[in-house]
């Protein structure tokens, strides 16, 4: 076993911060002035700008523009001497010693602890869908799905005309949030566009791409308006939208569905899965140690000053988290699992543990929501932004994607992604080409019969 | 069964064309104007820049920089409507039927066939090494080593002062020819600077590059005086150079290798192995079938016009042809295995086959030889170029370095690769960082004893 910590001085409070996402980012960089020691565990090299992934997944992107190694990301800091970066996978915390453990044996001891393990995907008790339906998010899941988009068409163009060479032309969403409509989008385009005209047997036009939604519309976070104006979108792009279809089934065939017209079965050799999202296992690791609550989703129910009932020294925050946001009047509303109130969370789990340190009462969170905006494809998005005079404005359309753009682009972190990002874009939107279109494993015969 | 190339033109003669890197799309190239029915057959997606494949496994260059989607690269062959490319692996040539076999299954009829299957790497017998020194031939390759690469220095942040964190920091590259000296450079300069102050706990200064060679000296391909400046300007990069080095063993803790004082161990966690290469397999299955000779890298033997002897409607290019260059005067000398001759040979073999379809003689391969060029690491390459008039030209360092760089640019398929790869290196070279550090896979636990 190793030494808890072994660079850390005696006197500074240890804190021990599990997971670099938006959360765990801004936890230390609000903490990184301050006199602790702090130690950062994921089980990546990478921070990674999650809504851009499905764009490496469509193979618009390449994964180093939307990832920065964290060391990199957190040179600044790292250069103040008191942060130590760490890759590996948290396995347990131990609450009543104060330490995480690390791959199983190695624990790191702390004084403070705050948890941002974000969220994995949710097959709803059906984990043998997985193996048929990744869904995405990792930058793992992200170049699998490119290989099977990128290999279904490959396929296609070996088989003969019929069922099957259809079946590998029809790619499956499920879900219609934010990701499956993104996904869907993107699918239509590199369907109809970018490699139209790179076949010989087949046409990659006659491709179908199906958003199947177990509710009874797409993107239903947001106004009635805009998701009507989102449906238009999708089926302007060549988007089949099934609502009301709730799948019951995922083979390596496709999926069957229930719709109001009885069981339904699409034949598609790709599916991807972006219905289910459940919290991090160390939600679980929380519950079992401290006795906090778990929300249906299993996210960790925190106190309104993000910690946990019990344990002031542990915060968490993120996807982890199931928190509620404090408006000075009115009743506490939930806060959406999205980046800005990750990070708006990482900033004030890290000020209320420094006003602890201080003995000074913490502060209940409160989360600005400046809006919602999801992209559907080229030249096509919707978004609802809460403005200081008029209020909250709906649009869609170009606009609406033109501001997508500029938001997405603005936030990249780390100056270079964000010129490569407009520079791949701007390539991609002029000349219909997805730049990274490569599939790294080469092929395997697969072991079937003759076909 | 499938029918023999469904969609061809039974007047056209049927080209199938296997390989599609430098030789192979040289080949298509020259026979897209022709009226023929072209069949390319890759068991990847994509065309390969291989002389830059090592910035991909070090971090510098992400993989669409340097790979290229065939159906993309190939888009205005593909439009003249007599050029079909299918994802496949070839398992089998039946030269008596004349056919290609596709995944063990599928046949494709030929009437001229040109091989352009590459080469691998060899363990020399040593098929057990593979595990623990990845050799660098694809993308997938690349990933491989860049991963191990960074983790090892995660690795040694996590252990304790002492021999098994020197060994986490210590990289050995078992080869030094042209890609082992660009490993080993480039490797030292991610040590020396790219990672320099981003840990904590470990100097990544202090990391041993240690390239093992077993011949007497590196770059044994140039001149003497040219591998003289070669090793010093490795030297100068922080690269320990062993030569008369002939390794024994290579397990998972190093290697062991015997020099001229006897049996050594040499502790490392990364080994690469950048030393033997052998020719495709598919020469032993032309060997079977034709009796053709394979010299001892297992490389087709080949007529002087690059067909099998005895049969003129195939032909072998590039790394799987063991080629000579014959000049007007003088003996006929070996082809190296290069580029630049890959492509002329995909040409020659191309116009040969349509001399042949018009009944006129076929004419014998000669290498036109402009020079070699090696990269050792920043401002520093040497190169050997033939000049109009000065003749043979050697020179070094930081001209050097800038002439390899302005030629490896040109070359890259892709106006868009090109200022892509340009963007990376400036940015590279005045920062120091490398953009591609990312690892994709999240870390898992080993399944070893607390250390």
């Amino acid at each position: 076993m190793k030494n808890d910590n072994d660079n850390s001085s005696p006197t500074r409070p240890r804190v021990v911060i599990v997971g670099c996402g938006f959360g765990g980012i801004e936890a230390v960089r609000a903490l990184s002035q301050a006199e602790v020691e702090i130690t950062l565990v994921d089980r990546t090299n990478h921070h990674l700008f999650q809504p851009l992934l499905y764009q490496v997944a469509t193979a618009g992107l390449s994964a180093p523009a939307i990832a920065g190694p964290i060391r990199h990301v957190l040179r600044s800091e790292m250069q103040r001497g008191k942060l130590t970066v760490l890759l590996g996978v948290v396995t347990d915390i131990d609450t009543t010693a104060r330490a995480v453990v690390l791959d199983g044996h190695e624990r790191i001891g702390y004084d403070h602890l705050i948890v941002a393990a974000g969220a994995t995907h949710s097959y709803f008790g059906h984990d043998d869908w997985a193996a048929h339906a990744p869904g995405l998010k990792t930058l793992a899941d992200a170049f699998d799905i490119r290989r099977r988009v990128l290999l279904a068409f490959e396929r296609a163009e070996r088989k003969s005309e019929g069922a099957q060479r259809q079946s590998c032309l029809t790619f499956a969403v499920v879900g219609a949030g934010p990701t499956g409509v993104e996904m869907a989008g993107m699918l239509a385009e590199i369907a109809q566009h970018t490699l139209h005209d790179e076949f010989r047997r087949i046409d990659s036009r006659r491709a179908r791409v199906v958003l199947v939604e177990g509710g009874p519309q797409v993107l239903s976070a947001f106004s009635d308006k805009l998701s009507r104006k989102a449906l238009d979108q999708l089926h302007a792009l060549g988007v089949e939208v099934l609502t009301d279809a709730k799948v019951t089934a995922i083979d390596a065939g496709g999926l069957s569905y229930d719709s109001p017209r009885g069981p339904q079965r699409l034949d598609a050799d790709t599916v991807v899965w972006a219905a289910g999202v459940a919290a991090s296992p160390l939600g679980l690791a929380l519950a079992a140690s401290t006795g906090c609550a778990l929300d249906r989703a299993g996210r960790v129910v925190v106190e309104p000053d993000l910690s946990l009932a019990g344990h002031p020294e542990i915060h968490v925050v993120g996807d982890l988290a199931a928190a509620m946001s404090h408006r000075k009047r009115g009743e506490p509303t939930p806060v959406p699992g999205v980046s800005p109130a990750a990070k708006q969370m990482g900033r004030l789990a890290a000020d209320n543990l420094l006003r602890r340190l201080r003995g000074e009462p913490t502060r209940p969170f409160h989360y600005a929501d400046y809006g919602a905006l999801a992209t559907i494809g080229r030249r096509a998005a919707i978004a609802m932004v809460d403005l200081p005079v008029l209020g909250r404005v709906q649009f869609s359309g170009m606009f609406a994607w033109l501001f997508w753009l500029f938001v997405h682009i603005y936030f990249l972190i780390g100056f270079r992604n964000r010129l490569v990002v407009l520079t791949d874009w701007a390539w991609a939107y002029f000349s219909f080409e997805r730049q990274a279109r490569i599939v790294a494993e080469p092929h395997a015969p697969r072991p079937t019969a003759p076909s």
